[in-house]
């Protein structure tokens, strides 16, 4: 009974802070940010900024908030968002976009991270009285319920191209994107110069305890500011989490390479079980158990019973992430609890 | 130089009151709908609710507040509707579902009016904490951006059997289910027993000047009355336009296979240019100009300039409807017009 | 028993077309006023833009949507409209200007017909980052819940200058304001130059069976026409009901003077009772039970016993309405009627 | 040139975590709060629940954040919420109750702190089919633009009754109820039984960088554990911030009298100017320089041109508050300056 607890793969959002981020935290000098005088949070939002080529960012408590923000900006009330049926931003956010946002949605069909320009064309409606007009598109990078895959640079370049004949803005939910760039060696500015809005998170690999920014122009995140406060994510001495996201941005972006060779080596181990959703590029191991006897709340739970927890994304779908906290010994005692319950 | 007047093949929302129609409205009964006492309507929304074996109907103004009404009967704000992405309610309805509705919609491709209740039932979200639940689908019969087609009741069979097992609503754009009845030979109530709302209008095939219904339970109908009257949908004397309905609902509802004579001859004739985007099933013949020199703007002004005023669906889709102001000397007419110019 | 049809004071909505109206409307050419084809439609349209020194107007099936129009147009989502406590537009439009125009309100206290434009202008909010800004501001001509009080033309000339000092918006709920220019004899015009928006009813006064319109400049229409479409309000051959409309602009505005006459007959036989809430100007006399035994409901359900119809509008508080359909042989009736309950 | 930094009298909003504080932040355990998995979060909700003597609380980013959860808890949307006219639900919130929250709001006139109940009884409008339905009432404690005023027990006990007689909900934004319960001596439990929900602030008088909670029952915390996930408000190790709000219950509730010292010495060398806007009960001293030559923003400048920071609320409104950063030298410096200002 060496370890009591459990090897946690639900999600790289259960990261821990480390020892020198908390460090970092509890010396970082903070001032009001609803006033813009935290210079922790100034800084982050500046140097975020400039990693990607633009000119502002705004830090917001969560991805939730920092999508809907970015939505809000470039899609009016009345207006139509196009994204794909999968993404996170009509699926794990509430409907806040059409709650909230008055954005109305219409969706590709999802197949991983794959994306065809020319469907996403087509589905384009024009401005026009007699029906609602296309304002956005959003593309998620990686993409959560796509397996963590990687959109190629070339498709981006593409939907980049739809947008601009059309005039529309294009967002990309980037809580994943620093997987993404490492996975795919693309510079952030590179994927920065072909969007209006991203977001991007500190807390999921990167291993903050909480935060998230939305980068633009300095049009949009001014007007981004004020979208923050009606959603209520205008908080004061935001500069103690600021100050974690800067130290996670220095120390935990090119170690996203081991997250992503212990998902190689989870999903290697599964493969034989055919239970492996797709191929793993990044950090997510999404798993289709359609063929296999458990159901994934059965899987789960028996798996939780040996200190292994995974995460439940419909009744026959199941993820594994790889983090920060987990350690080749964790992959190692996860695959011996999961292969003991697939071998069954 | 003979008319003057245009053959109008735009939409059958077209149509002028005949003079039978016009005594109906000059002698109604009418009464204070807002109070419940217009006699006329009264007498609409059961005859109709009768049709349809329901309980109870509602009349609005418009097809558009008729389905909008039923739809936030259906789903709450911040709930989610599924249905095809070229359906009038996410197309031509100006985002009411999200703008005032908070509904969040996921749509799946639209393929004429095929419908894959699969794919439908892999779309659906159950209720829960992480996710936006899936509250309700929805469905047009016949379909307009699909040209005219109809949804065969075996499906329909099957997206009920969808809805039942995730507890969903089931809506029915019924603008022109009339036609779909007349097509297919369903009984009205046939419809009526898979749905838990339908919308149905009297102002396009039917040939009134104005006027929708809702179609429901007892209890659905009571919220869709309050609703209405948010919309601003609670007319006074409306049984001037109720008269007209019933007028038209006696008068027009079997002639509508005229309509469908006259579409088939439209196709008929111009399928030898390949420009026909699909089968015609009813009163809808849809253009897809893909192939053809003309772009759709074009074809219409063409076509105006000879006194044929057609559709503009999209920069290569256009649109021919028959209706109760149209003979069999305009179709002719029309058809000189059409092949004059695809010659060409 | 001479007559069992009850005499109706509930509301001047309760009026029926007369023979001459329905004439109007049997005889009325229409076209599809969705594609701005309807003739009747766009004469009334032009007749009642011109009435009040406008650009333009727009027909709308209700006062409420007419309002609702307006209010969308001159304040965008989550922007800020200032009006008393009592107005149609908070009261009697079921929260639309919220749920569906995202729009905040807050409220001066309501005192009849009366404004301090001093009061409004202290309340009005800056545009900035700080606070949600003011950006319209809407009064009632003449005011339902202030018992049909007319608003000085000094009053409303102060508020369109407290309006123009901050940049502001200024609507006005005119479903009765035929009544005011009758009772005051203010030029229609006058009103008009001093307001953005005007909504008007034909329903009410005037008697037609159904229909408003909202009144601005072209390019305030124009938005209004596509949100009119988002709230379901594009009806096809409206001009049946436009011609109605048409017909009561010529025939039933110099008229109201009776009603005004008849309104001040039944307060003169009630102000012994001590049940006049205020002073009657127009057609609206309401009643204050506060100090009477019976409640509204009450007193409500003793006079429809005896054939005498009344509206409820608070626990103690009621309304009488003299309109078209009203005589003074029904007039003598309600007195006899009212007088035998307040006297036992 | 003693001191460089200046006196910051804008808000108590502006505090800098003690060293104590940090300590708690640094040594924080933590867990996914959106898995209810935090420690500190789960102590401090239950902490703070316990307080007020409710089942339950939930930890929110902000104070608007968490007004806005629970006014949606308590408000459906196109439901009435009354409150009075200078709210800061109303006012400083961005319109996210109409916005986002579909609530319609009418409002009593804002007297400082005091309440009418008896005008607030009156405003409230029953369910019905008619007019749009009152749901909820909402005060503050103490009131911000009311200059720190407190309202007395026995009124919120009459508004309770006034809220029982209609069934409606009683929300508390008691951002600064901790120093109503310091000036009053009520119990904060005594307050808590008041009210269905309560929002409370950790980040103003109580010095911590960020973080409010949400009180009420079991079940509205339920619903507002999903509204605040919409609003973007669930963190993952929250518990960060939730440390310091633990340490700054236990440290800085009673110290807040040492604030209301000092605000009443600021009020008492004030005073003979003739600026001060009402009484000064709490750690707000607000100013009414409606009789001073200089309007607010030239006050401010002038102040800050001499190292004190004041707050502006309005032309001729401005505001200082006294808080954890502010010690007597700051205090006395400050009232030097602006002396000096207001006997020029």
């Amino acid at each position: 009974m060496a370890d009591p607890r459990p090897v946690d793969l639900r999600s790289d959002t259960v990261t821990r802070p480390t020892a020198a981020m908390r460090t970092a935290m509890a010396e970082a000098e903070v001032g009001d940010d609803v006033y813009g005088e935290d210079p922790n949070v100034n800084a982050l939002e500046a140097e975020v900024a400039a990693l990607f080529g633009h000119e502002a960012a705004l830090f917001a408590p969560t991805g939730t908030m920092a999508n809907q923000i970015a939505l809000q900006v470039l899609v009016p009330p009345a207006g139509e968002l196009l994204c794909d049926a999968d993404a996170h931003v009509v699926t794990y956010e509430m409907a806040a976009a059409a709650a909230y946002g008055g954005i109305s949605t219409r969706t590709w069909p999802a197949v991983g991270a794959e994306i065809d320009p020319d469907l996403v064309a087509a589905m384009v409606r024009p401005d026009g009285y007699m029906a609602v007009a296309t304002r956005a598109i959003a593309v998620e990078q990686t993409h959560n319920r796509g397996g963590g895959g990687v959109i190629p640079l070339g498709t981006l370049r593409q939907l980049r191209q739809v947008a601009d004949d059309s005039g529309l803005g294009l967002h990309c939910d980037g809580a994943r994107i620093w997987h993404a760039h490492v996975a795919d060696g693309v510079p952030l500015a590179s994927y920065g110069e072909l969007f209006d809005t991203l977001s991007v998170c500190l807390s999921k690999g990167l291993g903050a305890p909480a935060g998230s920014l939305v980068v633009g122009s300095a049009e949009k995140i001014e007007r981004a500011r004020l979208i923050r406060k009606r959603m209520g994510g205008g908080m004061r001495q935001a500069g103690i989490l600021a100050a974690a996201g800067r130290h996670a941005l220095g120390a935990h972006l090119d170690r996203l390479a081991e997250d992503h060779v212990r998902a190689a080596r989870l999903a290697e181990a599964l493969a034989p079980f055919g239970v492996l959703a797709g191929p793993v590029r990044t950090n997510l191991v999404p798993l289709d158990l359609t063929k296999f006897p458990l159901d994934a709340p059965a899987l789960a739970a028996a798996a939780r019973a040996e200190g292994v927890l995974v995460s439940v994304l419909g009744p026959r779908t199941a993820r594994l992430v790889t983090h920060l906290d987990l350690d080749d010994a964790g992959v190692e005692r996860a695959i011996d609890v999961l292969v003991g319950i697939f071998r069954r």
